[in-house]
């Protein structure tokens, strides 16, 4: 019980915010926070901007989950606490699901976490140090950063390149790493792009890992949900000597992003994590436990009695709304859609120079809402200017009208 | 995009885990680890070391909690995100439920978060920095260390008086305040001690923070869990400039601890956290988002639909069980209990003197599972060595066959 030696008595009540509560933000926040978001009196609110693929009811959880809520709640055994790296039953399930003859996994290779967001924390958490840095994608989804930013780490955003599909620039990627590098996150199928890569593409990424020693975070939250049938490849089944730390959940494939339940599977096939990386998640996994019981408890339920019809519905809902998306959207002149394959987002190039009064995309975006009550995400949201982002997960008639009140408005700001 | 300068290539893999993965460790897993948990075979195990009050089936959650859950399931509206500190109906469900005329809060004053241990985790993380300090009582619960350490914080321990009901010692407690000193942890009702404040020793308590200037941390999960009627009295309910962010949850008084549905109270009626502490706590709400939304639906239910039945049949059994413990192990020569007032826990004093070979609460514990299959936690793992502590939820017929044989095996290694 040592005392600090510091004990000039205080003279008044001056409580601050800590240091990691003052550096934690969501640069998406930062963005919107600068809009008005005020939609036009006389024409209702589409919001294209939520990455919630439940928030227009179109698009629902599978009946095996709230058959098995039903069942699970009804017997009184998933109030209590579980293992703090999840529950076996469900981890196991987990583990089955996802094993491949080129990266097998055991229940031991799986932990359940509160949601994907949980996932990255444990993952960013366990390997990188105050000082250390990420590569990350530009575009890229902002919590790697806000993660990131909040242990005291720096983000190096990696560029992908939007006339070849968002593949990585594997040389700038390659160039960022020092040895404070400790991890790439690499986002496949990607949010805010919905590209989803070749295998060739990601054997590439891989090189590039393995010749500079830097393990990799893949976030496969959209894991399976390509629309091209098998041209999803998780990073971990090709083969290399990069450990993977890959993270996934119930959230979007599933329909369920609120019930909080994401995962790690621990790809360490050459033993380069070894046991301290291991013992480190579980400690991590100690500080505020896992997901919500009852809900893991769905698990194995919705991963084995999942009937497909589910899964090939809600794809070809995507594929439809992707496409109806590309073509209405093609043709705006000044706009330049990028085809996504899977996921549920597409971006859109904005050439800022054929409009007369729409400098920025974040003047673009904040001109739509206040004009068209359609809302998008400027790209700046995801370090990527002079771009937004659409889900394109509403119901089609509303798409509709939004592409329609979008090219009306490209019309009237046309040079 | 700024690149480190040091950017001599790595020669080969070389992975470690963080240096906050390695400081944070959980107290009672390194006690228990050194701990063989091998019961007798011939005896059946029980186990009174957990405190999951579910784990036995006879404390089940109300009715309210089910019933809501097959309501909300059904109608698909609970499958999605919600506002990143919480659902607006159910923090403000908590908030009229938890209003007092000395303390009132509104729905901007709370946030929930992933269970109980989420909002400790939120309230350490927003008032300390690396190098400060919180006081945290002795003996006490041990995740308050587990959070402070990863979060490279120090914790200093004040003691609590088991010859006086566990209350504080105030002078020690007063001595132990520094600059450094960012909080102070109050528990109550207390785990592991059981024990509930009178009035006049929290008004004690907050005097010594107030002349100090220092914010308190109540951690009150065991919230209304007092034996006796209005005998529990709220931190922030009595007067003071103290400015107070008090933790509590569902776990334990609607036990559900499974369905990790925690909340912070923002008591600051003295404008002291202000608006920075305010923002600081909705920033590292950002993190990994609170509890999951089908479990924050069910709050309004059950904070304003659970009968009264349910609260009074809970408290009775608990105090039942809390005085059978108490009467069964005062009759046992060497062990001295010490009366709980509420919560689920009770604390045994244990004389080593009058033992043969039991030297240490770890030596003791250890050979009552090998030799009667009965498991408590050693006080060691609070920081209380030479005493042990009971969970008091096991129906009653094993508690009183766990004291049969603890009385035995005491007989047995008596002096």
């Amino acid at each position: 019980m040592a005392i600090n030696t510091d004990s000039t008595p205080r003279s008044g009540w001056a409580v601050e915010s800590s240091i990691v509560a003052k550096r934690t933000f969501n640069p998406i926040r930062t963005v919107v926070d600068q809009m008005k978001i005020v939609p036009h009196p006389d024409k209702a609110m589409i919001a294209l901007s939520i990455g919630d693929p439940t928030v227009f009811g179109n698009l629902s959880a599978p009946e095996s989950a709230v058959e098995a809520t039903i069942a699970n709640v009804h017997t009184g055994k998933f109030n209590g606490y579980c293992h703090s790296a999840g529950d076996v039953k469900s981890r196991t399930a987990i583990a089955e699901y996802y094993t491949c003859e080129n990266a097998p996994i055991t229940v031991d290779d799986v932990i359940i976490t509160s949601g994907c967001s949980g996932a990255l924390d444990l993952a960013i958490g366990v390997l990188g140090n105050e000082g250390d840095n990420i590569l990350v994608p530009l575009p890229g989804f902002s919590l790697y950063q806000t993660l990131a930013e909040s242990k005291g780490m720096t983000v190096q955003h990696y560029p992908l390149l939007a006339d070849s599909n968002w593949e990585v620039d594997l040389e700038a990627l390659a160039g960022m790493i020092d040895n404070r590098t400790m991890a790439i996150v690499v986002n496949n199928p990607s949010n805010p792009c919905g590209s989803v890569y070749s295998k060739d593409h990601l054997k590439a990424i891989l090189a590039v890992a393995e010749k500079n020693f830097v393990p990799i975070i893949a976030d496969e939250i959209y894991a399976d949900m390509a629309f091209e049938k098998d041209s999803f490849f998780p990073l971990a089944s090709l083969e290399s000597s990069v450990p993977i730390l890959a993270v996934g959940g119930l959230a979007k494939r599933w329909l369920v992003p609120g019930w909080r339940v994401g995962w790690i599977l621990i790809n360490d096939r050459n033993n380069v994590f070894g046991k301290e990386v291991r013992a480190g998640l579980n400690s991590l996994t100690q500080l505020i436990l896992g997901a919500n019981t009852m809900a893991q408890s769905l698990i194995p339920a919705m991963l084995n009695d999942t009937k497909q019809d589910f899964y090939t519905d809600t794809l070809s809902t995507l594929q439809k709304h992707a496409q109806l998306s590309y073509e209405m959207i093609s043709k705006i002149p000044g706009l330049t859609p990028v085809m996504p394959q899977g996921a549920m987002y597409m971006m859109v190039g904005i050439d800022v120079e054929a409009f007369t009064d729409l400098k920025t995309d974040m003047e673009m975006c904040q001109a739509l809402i206040t004009e068209e009550s359609v809302f998008v995400l400027p790209g700046s949201c995801f370090q990527k200017p002079n771009f937004f982002r659409i889900v394109f997960t509403a119901p089609i008639e509303k798409l509709r009208e939004a592409y329609e009140r979008l090219a009306e408005f490209c019309e009237k700001h046309r040079k």
